[in-house]
């Protein structure tokens, strides 16, 4: 049994005991029963996941993976290449969106080049897992080999591993690519079945002919690569990216260690569709942040029964919806431990 | 000229010129431009309404205001009056939701008598603006006298201009009060026109049979009162109660300072409709921050032209949305203060 399948069989779903007991608590607190809604749904997965009652959070990381991609030669994005390698830069200086919500929600942002194209200074916080420099264009062949997929997997899945001996106990995905929603589009297109129009954005903001010419790219490479629905590798390897790979470990690691796995927007999304498909039992241990912009997410959250906590019409990636979504699964914690029951405050119940 | 009109009369519109001086800073931080979506459309918007730029939120507040409600005598609630002043003991204790969420946000929680029906006992926190001990049945005739929701409203004023001149910069509204989701009905039918059943909710929970008393009771209520629809001072004052005529002072109060003032839930929500009737540019200085379970709640959203940044479900009122969406309005703000600029990060724009 490889490294990978091993793992794969450590994930089992969480017991729903947890998830009552976290309830009965959640009713004993000076509130109307279930009055705080969805504040009182991410209380009782996080005991649900975790298996700690009272559930905590004490070092929320959020791994912002960083790739190029081939496909970006045939015009799909408003950015240049470059920008991928500049945009890790300014993450690794604190200065981009995701830094500023990270430091919000007082979470650590791990950053990690596992195929960016341009070279990159060498710097103290940052981890290279690099694959190669970018990947191949999948209009013309897969955007990289079955081997590839797996090694870029294995990388994230290592860095996640080591992030959780160090006590992380809450996940965010997050990710940086230019071209990366052709990849996240065509991923979802070739394993929900859904229509590639339907599943396909403007990105970084493109007009109504470079998004109909991202269309036709995407239909081109799921013709030229024929992946195999019912293979999340397959389809991984032939269209995904290596940051999108990276990803997937990140959630595997996670799921497998009993961590909340907290999911960003459309890319990250996608990450998370591969990882329940080679584990359906991953479902049980993501969290959707909030729903992108990006058209596709939606899709992605439908099928994996997701449904957001957020909804503010945001669409950079990066990891920035994770982050927001971390200081109200900080907040539903507090909720479950800081708040007076009806007995300790003695405060009346129900009229009979 | 009475004090109140002299209030009213210092409020005016915010400068358009500041939201778009806000867009330009935003458009050059280091993500495609609109990509941070709501979360920068709050960021601006705090700039509009206090003319700093760049925004800062340092001393958030909430004003958790409390009151008794005669109505309660027909049975629309699920728990029993002394619950009002049981819950400003668990206020006071910090142990309520309010409090836990407030904390959270690194916000004040300000909570005051404004018409407990119990009594209760002096503490240092307390603030006591008591009108009276509990409104009049509004079903059998008006709650409070004009003269009385006067007095209310001023007392909401009193306490906001208080916490502005130490430096408030950012005001939630929040309230208690055992049957109060009957007066905010009542207020919201009389002021929008809606039918009494579309803007009648569960509260704290009651069950179908209890709903259907509830609606009965309000249809009489207004019934009995004929509050002047054109005359929002004549509907608050024959079918509101004491906390929320708290909060509209509070609402005005903040206008006038050119203070946010974040709408919590149904009952927040109404004292926001009253204080725009009162005066129509007071909408230039609100913010909704969630979309309560209460379905009236969404009829005055719609009403005032508000969207909500949350959708989880909430129904507790105290505050509690006000204080998650204070986080979200710190992000907001610090994505604006805190993040890069294409220049000062030397990353390229887009493609020509």
């Amino acid at each position: 049994m490889s490294a990978l399948q091993k793992l794969l069989s450590l994930i089992v779903p969480p017991d729903p005991a947890l998830s009552a007991r976290a309830q009965a608590h959640l009713d004993g607190l000076t509130k109307p029963p279930g009055s705080l809604g969805r504040l009182e749904e991410l209380a009782r997965r996080v005991v649900e996941i975790t298996g700690n009652d009272p559930p905590r959070v004490r070092r929320p990381v959020i791994f912002t993976l960083a790739g190029d991609h081939g496909v970006v030669a045939e015009g799909v994005s408003a950015y240049p290449q470059v920008v991928t390698a500049q945009m890790l830069e300014n993450f690794l200086r604190g200065g981009a969106a995701v830094n500023v919500l990270a430091r919000h929600a007082g979470a650590r942002v791990v950053i990690a080049d596992f195929g960016v194209a341009a070279p990159l200074a060498s710097h103290p916080a940052l981890v290279v897992k690099k694959v190669a420099p970018g990947t191949q264009n999948f209009c013309r062949g897969p955007a990289m080999t079955r081997g590839q997929a797996v090694q870029a997997i294995e990388g994230g899945i290592a860095l996640a591993e080591g992030e959780a001996a160090a006590g992380s106990d809450l996940i965010g995905l997050g990710e940086m690519g230019i071209g990366n929603t052709t990849a996240a589009s065509a991923i979802t297109a070739a394993l929900t079945g859904a229509p590639v129009e339907a599943v396909t954005g403007r990105g970084t903001g493109i007009d109504e002919a470079a998004w109909e010419r991202k269309v036709a790219i995407i239909r081109q490479a799921l013709a030229v690569n024929r992946p195999d629905p019912a293979d999340a590798m397959d389809v991984l390897a032939k269209v995904g990216g290596f940051e999108i790979a990276g990803l997937v470990g990140v959630v595997l690691a996670g799921a497998a260690a009993r961590i909340p796995v907290v999911v960003d927007g459309f890319i990250a999304g996608a990450a998370a569709l591969v990882a329940v498909k080679l584990k359906e039992e991953v479902r049980h241990f993501l969290l959707a942040s909030h729903c992108s912009a990006e058209r596709g997410h939606r899709v992605i959250l439908e099928h994996l029964g997701l449904r957001p906590y957020l909804d503010l019409e945001m669409r950079l990636g990066e990891g920035t919806g994770a982050a927001l979504a971390f200081v109200l699964i900080q907040a539903a914690v507090k909720i479950y431990t800081e708040m007076a029951t009806f007995k300790s405050a003695g405060v009346s119940g129900k009229q009979p």
